[in-house]
């Protein structure tokens, strides 16, 4: 699946003007993600990730692909639900995988009409918004959506790189 | 953890001898079982398994390291319960694993004590009985009770070889 997602900085207030734009509370998440690297390729330059994410209501393993675009973080998204993130991870060094980062977040969210507005408060490095839609063929029509729904929050920034390429370069909150 | 087993091919009236020495039936299983190779490791040559197996109640990912010893398929083992086999293989594939075989069994089980017997009818190689106990630190002495159990059934031989490599060999049942 290719999942349509613009990622930018929050603004103060920005709880408020979600609601204002007829966002819906969906509840709130904690989220530990264990990234880990390949003994094959090197998946900071091949753009590409494979994550434990870690939830309160159950762990899932995510392979992420290289970024499809110059202006999103839009990209083919595969999601396994997985019952022990423990085993997994051992399975993952078993064949040669290394942990590289550890990433920390508390995430709320939003629904509004198709899409996803995540709130994140991410350790070390502040609060970000990312706006996500489940793209098909016609992910270049969503990704249009992400830019709109961003610019009626007042926001025209778009960070592409991912919250482990941005604790990787040492970038924290203003 | 370490999985102790001893396998053999099964001698006819199999089924007896095992209810005859105290097996008590626990049911049948249907398998498919997917293996991969590793981009980095040539898992024939490590002696290392990586397999999607997929039953009627669910599907895991495992990992068998090398055997630990000369006379028995002993071996770690690390199992994952996993949702969506097909989204597991896309991500493996994504990240540079490849199908190497699939192996399609008939299980059916006995429990003896703490002890797992498992009468499989393999396609392509035939029937094959496979004593399995979880081992701990002790596993030394549960691999004495699975060589004990194949003795009083009348059984010698222990194959070492997986269904996987047989298969490779075109080793076919008598």
């Amino acid at each position: 699946m290719i999942e349509v997602e613009v990622k930018a900085r929050a603004p103060p207030g920005i709880e408020e003007k979600i609601l204002g734009i007829g966002g819906v509370e969906m509840g709130e998440e904690a989220h530990l993600d264990l990234y880990f690297n390949s003994p094959s390729h090197d998946f900071a330059r091949t753009d590409e990730a494979l994550r434990i994410r870690i939830k309160e209501e159950g762990a899932d393993l995510t392979y992420k692909g290289p970024k499809l675009d110059s202006e999103t973080k839009s990209r083919l998204e595969v999601r396994v639900r997985i019952e022990d993130p423990q085993a997994m991870e051992s399975i993952l060094e078993s064949v040669g995988f290394s942990r590289a980062a550890v990433v920390k977040k508390r995430r709320k969210k939003y629904a509004l009409k198709e899409a996803v507005l995540c709130l994140d408060d991410v350790e070390g490095l502040g609060a970000f918004l990312e706006v996500e839609l489940a793209g098909g063929e016609d992910w270049w029509a969503q990704k249009r959506t992400a830019l709109d729904i961003m610019a009626k929050l007042g926001i025209s920034e778009s960070i592409r790189e991912s919250y482990l390429e941005l604790l990787a370069e040492g970038r924290s909150g203003p």
